[in-house]
């Protein structure tokens, strides 16, 4: 093999992507050591993101002062990749280990995600801007991001002011024109792998609402100020993207990204695959090695493993997925592009065992892999 | 591939190897549906090796009378495979599961096995015998099976008599003449995967004494009665057999086919490779699939997929295990001509369960190994 391409996801809560891509590559040069590999750490959007999208490109890390999740000062980051991609994880300056003890997703604000966005697009240049959605503590809508990027929401009265989770039914006007010149040529792109629609039973607030802090009531009433915010979008915009799945993502931050900033929700795999020019890397390579925590029926739709395969089954590359579980329902995977899957699971143990082994024994497996496909004379 | 070896070990308490077997090569099929399978399931010497050989070579089952523990009759049987070559289990004349409730070391023994033998030999003009040990509710150094086969012991008053457990000190002339006689031009190979020796802490009557019923007093008595079996051995026949590698296997059967039939010990799986004519076998094989239970350190020492990788590797033949667990220490495998080692365990979930879906894990495993073959464009 002269060139194999490792992407696999991260195992949740035992091995982050980085830490699989550099395990995958240690064992691939043991036993192909003329073997070009090309790590490309799978980002979700949420905490991590722009380091995996830095560490699969080359790039640069902007620290930015932005206001926090309660408009206090404090430090954040984005990532510039191909001289003019920003990649923003919205956790960076709404997160919700910002607000550890005094989370309240009523009164936080997206408004540093918003300050990000507008210095890579003001001060660097970027034309294209990656939104990684997850971890928020925020339920505003997007009203923060957007209102820092130049939209301007008044009230009744004809008053000015930034809603947050518990403020939106406020909204009487939205004026978007400062904020449509501020990003101006700029594309905006959000990473998101959920489907959950703005509001209602499976919406922002009752979903999310309670990690974030907001106990029964607060969620009803959450749920009932995004229906506010959407009627405002609706009347103010034209545009009903209540149902858009992915609206309800990172507190509505989906919805708001969407109506106010002409964004666009792409699921996280295919944002990474478009942006690393997957199509590109993959042309001459002999393997793709990829993986999640579990793959099952779920991951049919949607996560990564599948993701990749679907795109590579036309350059006709294989694609061999190293998970923890492999559950019920797999079968379509191969259908799909998948060539053969291999769990790491190399003693019968339960998880909590098992995870305490992950990376010992998926070093084992693509050793074994690698032992195999030498072995049986694949050079 | 055109040919590939399916040789398992059983999986201890989960699958049979010629379970196995089955599973391997249905997999085969679906992926190299012109590929030919050779199946050897893997006898250990214990119930089902006669069923293993006849599997894995054609012949001929053949049922015989003869004595049971307790010298009443019972229905036992051999197998021949190549015209000239007998497959006794030791378990089918003096097994274990037939003294349920009345297990007595003392007093069973194992001369329905010299009848098997006997039958072989003067009956079908058997050459070459095998015989499994394994399983067996005797501690009679062999007699029983000796005396049936001709041997002669008699008392310091002359009286002819046969030996059980508790009455070996009895013995004062062992005379083989006739035996040896009985089994001119004939070889007797004894299949035995223990070390441990006639008698002594880790002997015959300690080590296997207390399964077979014995308490403790009794596991002394009859470690005594084994020390005068091999003196009245050493006195009359010349030879000291006490100290050799399975000597104590089976109630010190194996120092009995030594010492009184001329008989060897040697390693089950190599009892196997030689009957199958395994050199032959594998010198047109694209790949060798083997696997055991549990392979770890303690398998490099002469369990089944070490000794067969030991004779696959001057062939330059690829050996790939499929197992249950794959403990610490196998890392001399490799070396030892192992290409690579795959665990069936798909989930993380402790063995009580993961027995219980073991069929299917091993048929996704073989399933995704081919798959990964046939996409790596091995033909």
């Amino acid at each position: 093999m002269k060139k194999v391409v490792l992407i696999p996801d991260s195992f949740k809560g035992t091995m982050s992507s980085s830490e699989i891509c550099a395990i995958l590559s240690q064992r691939l040069a043991a036993h192909y050591p003329g073997c070009q590999a090309v790590s490309i750490p799978v980002a979700d959007g949420g905490e991590g993101t722009v380091d995996a999208f830095l560490e699969a490109l080359s790039g640069e890390r902007v620290t930015v002062k932005v206001k926090g999740p309660y408009q206090e000062e404090i430090d954040a980051f984005y990532g510039i990749i191909r001289g003019n991609t920003a990649v923003i994880e919205m956790a960076a300056a709404a997160g919700l280990p910002m607000v550890e003890n005094r989370k309240n997703p009523a009164v936080t604000t997206t408004y540093g995600v918003g300050e990000l966005i507008l210095h890579a697009v003001q001060q660097r240049g970027c034309k294209q801007v990656i939104v990684g959605l997850g971890g928020s503590c925020t339920n505003d809508g997007g009203c923060g991001a957007a209102a820092a990027l130049g939209v301007k929401f008044t009230d009744a009265q004809g008053q000015a002011f930034l809603p947050t989770g518990a403020t939106l039914e406020r909204i009487a006007k939205i004026d978007i024109s400062a904020a449509r010149e501020n990003l101006a040529g700029c594309h905006i792109t959000v990473m998101c792998d959920i489907d959950n629609p703005m509001y209602g039973e499976t919406g922002a607030a009752y979903i999310f609402g309670p990690q974030k802090g907001a106990d029964e009531a607060m969620v009803k009433e959450l749920d009932r100020q995004l229906r506010c915010l959407s009627q405002a979008i609706i009347e103010n915009l034209g545009r009903d993207v209540s149902a858009l799945p992915g609206a309800g993502a990172a507190g509505a931050m989906g919805a708001g990204i969407v109506a106010f900033l002409g964004g666009e929700l792409k699921q996280g795999i295919d944002t990474v695959l478009d942006t690393v020019g997957f199509e590109q890397i993959i042309s001459d390579a002999d393997l793709i090695l990829t993986g999640e925590g579990k793959i099952d029926s779920q991951s049919i739709r949607g996560k990564v493993v599948i993701g990749i395969a679907r795109r590579a089954k036309p350059a006709g590359v294989p694609v061999v997925a190293i998970v923890g579980d492999i559950g019920e329902g797999v079968e379509p995977a191969y259908e799909l592009g998948v060539t053969a899957i291999f769990s790491i699971n190399n003693v019968a143990v339960p998880f909590e065992k098992a995870r305490l082994r992950s990376k010992q024994d998926l070093a084992a497996t693509a050793d074994n892999l690698f032992r195999l496909l030498s072995g049986m004379g694949v050079k």
